[in-house]
């Protein structure tokens, strides 16, 4: 670890990220919501362009959409609708076996979409942008990073001192990119033919670099996140390491347009040879099809703990194994974006932070194969997981251990992910069975039931964190863990009892299900989830039930009376000049007829006043049928009974902390207790 | 009528567009589709930022659509759904009486927004920008025009002289403007709290304004649009006339941040109240509401065909106006966006034409008062029903013959909008019937049905172009046509004969409705109306029915036989270097169960061959249920037997030129014969 030199000059910043992928720039995107200060590097000179991670879950288009682009994945990715299956029949020819949803209809707004990474890069950056100061400074490498342990515990300290180096532009291009255009090597290593017409002002930036050359600057931060990817520097300062293994599988991947009479190479397609291995479809945007193609005929190249050189694939051979494994079909092509080639492996880090000061993400704590379209996903949630934990600690609203539970939650989710992994892999890399007696072949049920199963992990809305001080569910079985290692040193409990009954379908530890409700005020029809926008808001939602019940309007009442009192949760921990609701929102949800009641029925503060903007409007929504959009039955579909309803608390990223009656001020004020600091008026 | 100079530059162009409001932007976003030469200028130093037209009906969010950028007008515009009517009780105090849906259930995929027209034209530019390198030029106003008749008819001619004359930024500043910060002068003339981060850029330019101030040029065109308002430079020079009266009735416009207990200020209100008038409520983005108010107090200043003189009226007059209507509820604001006053009058232009070689559109041929939401919306529409038809004759596909389609269509939409305004006006204007015997009192009844019935028109949906070279019916009873002027010099007689019965429900003369199909090729689920993108493109869509049919099967593969001929109409009207669908595309949609096809089993000319691209995997559909997104039922909602099928014909902007059975090859290649011109190979 480094030192400061006393000439240099010193910036002070909240926040500094090291990488600007895509976990970085989720996290930047989250400080950026948050007001945080933050400087983000990247050791890069421009952002990438095509080709790396293209598959975006379901949970990470609505973790878009509550920062308001997963529209514009949306309407520029390709949509995957559906998974085909193509076997060796009788005669060792390839057929189509089965066909089964991409997505599992209902269990999210959104379905599985594919768009290069490039332009998911794109879309954080203009948010970012959008809404803050928060540049990322590219052609910029970290060079020491030092923690001061003795000041780990002070919330004004800033016990991290990083030196950054600025690079040449020479040394800020990477060479991966220079290899993409058409499989030959890019004079200019950009591939502008792929460029959408909103990365143009990057390109122009690059020429920026140069002043800065070479100089270098010291800068305090109090929390440093390393999201440098698999070769992570800022893990490797730190000594952590990953652990896990490399097998001897070899794929390769092309990016190409096809030229195929394979009836199905617009959709999602496992297809197994007889003998000449399998290769997995990848519809994707622009035409493209993505590729993932066993190549059997470099399986033994190298040791089984040793890196492959790569220089020995071409997109030639790796198109030929390709076309053994698709024949009779022909594939060929005249464009090619990108290709790669890769060796299966899986591994994931021992510490995902030092002293809850620096934090890991990304690649930088958990690597694996790419072909279950996990990774890019899994290293944005972690960051989102992150993000709105260290802005709360940092803007003095919540206490410092809140910030256990991101090893807590994250590691279960790269353990599990390593093992999905694992699985998925052995079964796609591995022989198809001949016939029933064919124990070394995978049988084709075991496949389709792996996929099926798969389909709900890769979905991103399985994900279900164990009780802590923010997710208030009693202690999990061991026995239930599956072996999952979960450190007993970062495990915190909870201070409150939930009755995860009055709301069956609203899973303590997991991400709230949406569907539609309408605005009392205007009758507009908002998926529940868009409600919940990703700016570091806690919910204390309301499902008020059917309100012509007279004791839930009681309750509704006296509940709110308790909200509205000086010394409330709601009071003692926003700060005295902040907006009503930028610590805690209280939203209700009611189950009368809404054309029943005006907002003016419900008490003040479930619509708070301004004396600028008048009555809040947007707080309360009804069950009701919506005149062009259906019902979606809320209170049906989360399972909480009309004549009884209940309190939910969510937290800033949508995961369910807490269900508790209506009739329990004092839980909800605990639970906050737990973990805010209070503010002094 | 000016004359050129032989000293000064002169530029040639395909389209010279005067005025850059949302009809003169239309125009320019379907040059720039079309990639036709063009200009467009405007007086004004800057795009506006706030206040003037804000509705936007079904039909032009079908529309921004088909060019790409409905979801921006979508995400950003507050959605109407719900109209509340409030009327004096028998004690004379408002009470609301009734409520219906703002939008018809089902008439759309849309329903009516409110947004700002200063954002609505952000997006056209932008959406012109990022296709072609027409930039609106502003402070530029025309000083005189000049047609040469004998050159009318010859398509390589420039028959049109302008002269342009660069303003200084002070000409260029409208008053208008200065009028609209908080109901005081603003200094600078802009409402800079009001800039959304995208309109930054504008406001930069308009430094450069000074540069060419005071200079001129001449530009000669083919075609020229006076977009250019009430006032029209372009209608004055050319000595047309607008027709029509102006009322007595003055009403006040507040856009506000209300405070107020009124209870359905976030809905469409019609309020009348006993005595003072009657108010509109128009619930907007950002908090802001705007309200129409009728201005009792000062019906009475000048005489019915005299201008008021505005200045007379404040904002603090019509806030009082507003609060006496009110009554007992109370209103006042703390946050005035904009504000206006304005006499109602309802006039139509006697001509949209001069000799099909310059036109007229949007308020340069039409006014009406504001509160129907209709004035922007048939505006734009104007411009694109016209853009496209000069696009296909400036490239030489389609001849001079279907420009006068222009006024023959338009015309008609131009005086049912006067009369349902006047109507309404009146309607809204009048004071409430005090009991059913109160013969000269608008009975609550009487409004609310015209409402109603207003709401279908106001979709925009209900658009029915009379039969000519491009809309194959009948010709119209004249006695159905309730008075309506049409010109019988404008009108243009179909060469073939449709067969409505096989498509009840896809009326020749309307846009084309849309419900949800289904991609052979990926599975994915589209609204019909997204496959019809604004690209200045034909359509034929085969309906090909059920082809596990063998008449079905057999009847489609002869009739591409005969698509796929060399010369078949594709043929003969497509450039020969062109792609094969960029004049008229061929998309199919059928009934049979898409899992048992690929598009292997469909004719090549449906799904046709690209040396680079491979096969085009986007033309052919079928009408089944999706993983997720429902059933769209077309051919049910279409009224088409799938035992039968039958061929429908799409102009460029949706609408339905021709219904026909698809073994009657013929009718088709008449049709496209009729107007379209021969490509020399």
């Amino acid at each position: 670890m480094g030192s400061t030199q006393a000439m240099e000059q010193v910036d002070h910043v909240d926040v500094l990220i090291v990488g600007a992928g895509p976990a970085g720039l989720m996290m930047a995107t989250w400080m950026a919501q948050c007001g945080v200060k933050t400087r983000i590097v990247d050791k890069r000179g421009t952002k990438i362009f095509n080709g790396q991670a293209d598959g975006l879950q379901c949970r990470t288009l609505e973790i878009f959409d509550s920062f308001g682009f997963a529209h514009r994945a949306w309407i520029e990715s390709n949509h995957m609708l559906e998974i085909c299956f193509w076997n060796p029949d009788e005669t060792g020819q390839i057929r189509r076996s089965g066909r089964i949803p991409d997505t599992i209809p209902g269990i999210s707004r959104f379905q599985q979409v594919v768009l290069h990474q490039g332009r998911i890069e794109r879309f954080f950056l203009d948010a970012i942008e959008s809404v803050s100061p928060i540049r990322v400074e590219r052609g910029v490498l970290p060079t020491s990073i030092d923690l001061d342990e003795s000041l780990t515990e002070d919330s004004q300290a800033y016990p991290i001192t990083i030196k950054l180096r600025h690079l040449s532009e020479e040394e800020a291009t990477p060479t991966q990119v220079a290899t993409s255009a058409n499989g030959a090597v890019a004079q200019d290593g950009l591939f502008r033919s792929n460029l959408a017409p909103d990365d143009t002002a990057d390109l122009l930036k690059k020429a920026e670099l140069n002043a800065k050359a070479n100089t270098t600057e010291v800068v305090k931060a109090k929390y440093v996140l390393g999201a440098d990817g698999a070769h992570s520097w800022v893990r490797k300062q730190l000594g952590f390491s990953l652990e896990g293994e490399t097998t001897d599988y070899i794929w390769g991947v092309l990016d190409i347009v096809p030229i195929t009479d394979f009836p199905d190479i617009r959709m999602r397609c496992a297809i197994h040879s007889a003998s000449s291995g399998s290769i997995m479809v990848i519809p994707r945007e622009n035409k493209l099809v993505r590729l993932y193609i066993q190549m059997t005929t470099t399986e033994n190249i190298g040791e089984a703990s040793s890196r492959v050189d790569r220089c020995q694939i071409t997109p030639e051979l790796i198109l030929k194994s390709a076309q053994k494994i698709m024949a009779p079909y022909t594939l060929t092509y005249r464009k090619l974006d990108w290709w790669t080639a890769y060796q299966i492996g899986q591994r994931v880090g021992d510490h995902f932070s030092a002293e809850e000061r620096i934090f890991l993400a990304g690649d930088a704590v958990h690597t694996h194969s790419p072909k279950a379209g996990q990774g890019m996903n899994v290293s944005m949630q972690d960051a989102y997981n992150l993000g709105w934990k260290v802005a709360s600690v940092v803007k003095g609203i919540s206490n410092r251990s809140i910030l256990k539970t991101y090893e807590q939650e994250r590691s279960k989710i790269a353990h599990d992910l390593i093992k999905f992994d694992h699985k998925f892999s052995r079964l796609f890399s591995g022989r198809p069975a001949k016939d029933v007696m064919d124990e070394e072949g995978i049988s084709l049920t075991e496949f389709k039931e792996a996929f099926e199963k798969g389909n709900m992990f890769a979905s991103g809305t399985a994900v279900d964190y164990e009780a802590s001080i923010i997710v208030a569910k009693p202690p999990e079985d061991p026995d239930e863990q599956n072996g999952m290692v979960t450190k007993s040193s970062c495990k915190t409990t909870p201070a409150v009892q939930s009755k995860q009954h009055l709301a069956a379908n609203v899973k303590i530890g997991m991400r709230i299900p949406s569907v539609k409700v309408i605005s009392q005020a205007d009758a507009r029809p908002w998926h529940f989830q868009e409600l919940l926008r990703s700016n570091g808001t806690w919910r204390v939602v309301l499902f008020a039930g059917d309100i012509a019940i007279p004791e839930r309007r009681r309750e509704m009442f006296s509940l709110s009376e308790c909200l509205a009192g000086s010394k409330s949760f709601l009071c003692r921990f926003t700060p005295p000049k902040a907006k009503y609701d930028s610590v805690i929102e209280v939203l209700t949800v009611h189950a009368g007829s809404r054309t029943d009641y005006t907002i003016f029925d419900f008490p003040e503060v479930l619509r708070p006043y301004d004396e600028l903007d008048g009555w809040d409007y947007h707080k309360i929504f009804a069950d009701n049928d919506s005149y062009h959009e259906g019902n979606g039955h809320l209170y049906e579909n989360f399972g909480i009974d009309p004549r009884t309803g209940c309190v939910v608390v969510l937290r800033p990223d949508q995961y369910v902390s807490y269900v508790g009656p209506v009739d329990d001020y004092k839980s909800l004020d605990a639970f906050f207790a737990s973990f805010m600091v209070e503010q002094i008026s």
